[in-house]
């Protein structure tokens, strides 16, 4: 056998031993059952530390090159090489017919690029102008500090019962009656909605959603193998009606709904819609998932309580979460009811993941405990009462009500426009990029694409009081330019 | 009506009326339709601000007992109540019905109290007291500072790119050549292992395990509705040709297994016998969940590579966590595989929820290249070969080899022993309890519960060294009492 080692350069001679032996088997001069000379033979041969022949001779071992038995003379073998290749086709197994995903799942086309300048009200995340970072980074250190190891243990897998009993108190004050074994801390309210599912629906289930809907909610159902119902819309609202026969001839497993500061149209359910559409479910006993995603959002007109707060028999499954009002990079939700259905739920998520890290509910808790939150939405509600008037004249100001229609929510971060006078399969989200502002085209909301109907999302959650007037006065020129265009 | 404010006490004249107003409505004092007087009049009466009575009256309206209309004088409806009871009962809905939990999901008994002074087996977790809290805190504060806002803002839902890498290069150093695109970081491998099967298994399917195998594997089998195949054993090892048969026969999507240090056995399967179970695979185009969940806790002898490091197709998924190694309470783990897999998975992550919190994942990358889990590993290692030692002496010092057998495992945390002659259906792990020592039974890590064989597994994650001769000193002094007592 011969071995080449260079004197010089940066390579430890061990390792020149490994590359060269293997190479030489790679090539064919070593065969498989082949004699390599003893550890002792080769340092003598080479000039070099026994030790080190032998922990090269060990790691080929361990590569799977030799047979190494002590006392019995090394031998080569052929084992299955290390890949190398290959990789730059993902491979060659066939995962994608193994894998096949819903429409909705499939990986999204990039999203257009946003030119320079353009102003975007795509985004509905927390600004981050707005987050108070600084008095959470010292709960977190008061949180190491004081607990040290416990909190980078595993901790309860139905979430920490500090948090739990801290959210149990915060429904208490939208007149939700919960004790802290009633909630499930969550991976943010889109884990609540999964888990939801998980537990509750088989695929081929139906479950009711308004239309337009959360649009995650959609790509959810076809995940679980699910179908849609759009809830029936009458004149003024939900037609009750027509839901009870929809619900007596598919028995849906759930029906759910966002009612306050609804994702995408920013509306709310009056009261007496929430009392109807309780009752109808209470006869039904069909199971309600209400969520309240942006629920302390309300920062004009009078309060409106979660459906939870009246729910007598215990049908009514709330989700909440802390991404939309305070830190997304939590992660941190929750899904509160009755408490047979959340220890099942909780089963279930111990069984798929432990459950969020300790360390952040802790410190979530010390925040929530401090009074920073509180003064935290009190701010927030201050800067977005501002935010959302400024939208509102804005939007008065700059769109013509003969084309475009909006309501003027009381809350929340969104609005939903109408556009009229557009031909069927218009791109209008593409056409308005030319006009500097960027809005989300409303399909992807609905069940069913609405034939000929023309909806814009746009979400003010990131914009302050400047940006949202030159966008939407961007949005008029756009609407006024492509509706003359489509006139003529 | 007749309202009566008491002038002491700590409870606000607002708040007093809305309590009073609300109990006549209930006591049916009001009725649904009656007038109540004006705020202004009502002020009057009572020798209050109006304001005060118009806060009042706003949050009975939000609470559903008023109409309020501006101009119009308030009318009492009656509103869906308040829940205020029926929760000690879980509500009335009958969720258990619903939500048909599959047998290992049910809500497990009460663990059996640990009486004080027992030494405990059962606990597999990083010990607390070798956990380097303090360069993890560094790390924590680290990132806070230079990232601000983005580590608490969305992050990317297949994992911060920075870990990815992270992690791509650890795995290089076992011969896994993977590239950040081909990682997905997940919560705990425990996430992992649920994702795969929702990608890859649909109800009914199969998937072949060890047996023994992780006992939360064949919990998330049945959650999934699956069906648990145990791999054919022969006597020295897998049964390949019996293997065969079977993957012919049940056309199983997945084939599931803990090579290195298995939980339960802390077995590992040799070099031969992973490059054999690779070739089937292939050659029945049978995709690998490999879970290297202790993987970097090799302290004995030489190095062994991952399966994943030979996979020539892409056919292998790997997963992997720092659960075991770390920081249990990171719930940071990882999934990595051909890129189509991976991003079919990462996109069933996202739609479920939108993955782990950017801050902990930027934190431990920061931990990771500064070098402190190098350290940390290192020191575990030195500590775990001395706890591991400790047991194999005592285990030879203490137990008899005619009625007890057990492997010395070359790294993890994990013993597994065999009594023989004990009669079926004996609860080994109860009848222990009284000798001081907590050890856990075999039973939950089969498809099939093994008639008349008893299996123990034990622990030394937690324990020091002389926890663990101590421990195995009162598992003697037990097994040999209890052997005694079923041979007369």
């Amino acid at each position: 056998m011969l071995l080449r080692l260079r004197e010089t350069g940066k390579e430890p001679k061990g390792r020149q031993i490994v590359a060269q032996i293997r190479r030489l088997i790679q090539r064919g001069h070593l065969k498989a059952g082949e004699r390599l000379p003893s550890t002792r033979r080769l340092a003598e041969q080479l000039g070099l530390h026994r030790g080190t022949v032998a922990s090269a001779y060990q790691e080929l071992w361990a590569l799977g090159w030799l047979d190494l038995r002590p006392g019995v003379q090394p031998r080569v073998r052929l084992r299955e090489a290390l890949v190398e290749s290959c990789r730059e086709e993902g491979g060659a197994f066939p995962w994608t017919e193994r894998l096949a995903l819903p429409l909705r799942l499939r990986i999204p086309a990039a999203q257009r690029p946003l030119d320079a300048g353009t102003i975007s009200f795509l985004d509905f995340s927390m600004d981050p102008r707005l987050m108070p970072v600084e008095p959470f980074a010292r709960s977190l250190r008061a949180v190491v500090r004081r607990e040290g190891t416990e909190a980078l243990s595993y901790g309860d897998p139905q979430g920490q019962p500090g948090l739990r009993a801290c959210l149990a108190q915060r429904l208490g004050q939208h007149g939700v009656r919960i004790r802290p074994e009633e909630v499930l801390i969550t991976h943010g309210a889109q884990q609540a909605l999964d888990l939801a599912l998980r537990g509750l629906a088989r695929p081929g289930d139906a479950v009711v959603v308004e239309s337009p809907t959360y649009n995650q909610m959609l790509s959810l159902l076809e995940l679980h193998g699910l179908r849609a119902l759009a809830m029936p819309e009458g004149p003024r609202g939900v037609d009750l009606p027509a839901l009870e026969t929809l619900i007596q001839k598919e028995r849906p497993v759930l029906l759910y709904l966002m009612p306050s500061f609804q994702n995408p149209t920013g509306r709310c359910l009056d009261q007496a819609a929430r009392e109807t559409l309780l009752a109808l479910c209470e006869q039904q006993a069909l199971p309600i998932l209400e969520d309240g995603f942006t629920e302390e959002m309300k920062y004009f007109g009078r309060p409106i309580l979660p459906m939870k707060s009246m729910d007598r028999t215990g049908l009514v499954l709330y989700a909440g979460t802390f991404s939309k009002v305070l830190f997304p990079g939590l992660r941190l939700g929750w899904l509160a009811g009755a408490r047979p259905c959340v220890e099942a739920l909780a089963a279930i998520r111990r069984t798929g993941e432990l459950g969020p890290s300790p360390l952040l509910q802790d410190a979530l808790e010390d925040f929530l405990r401090k009074g920073h939150y509180d003064q935290h939405l009190a701010r927030l509600h201050r800067r977005f009462r501002r935010r959302m008037e400024t939208a509102h004249a804005a939007l008065r100001r700059e769109l013509d009500p003969a084309h475009v229609s909006w309501e003027a929510p009381s809350g929340g971060y969104l609005l939903w426009l109408e556009v009229r006078g557009l031909p069927d399969g218009f791109d209008l989200e593409g056409r308005l990029r030319r006009f500097g502002v960027a809005v989300r085209g409303g399909d992807a909301f609905f069940p069913e694409p609405p034939k000929g109907r023309h909806f814009l999302r746009l979400s003010i959650s990131n914009l302050d009081e400047e940006e949202i007037a030159e966008g939407v006065a961007r949005l008029g020129r756009g609407l006024r330019a492509l509706l003359a265009e489509a006139g003529s």
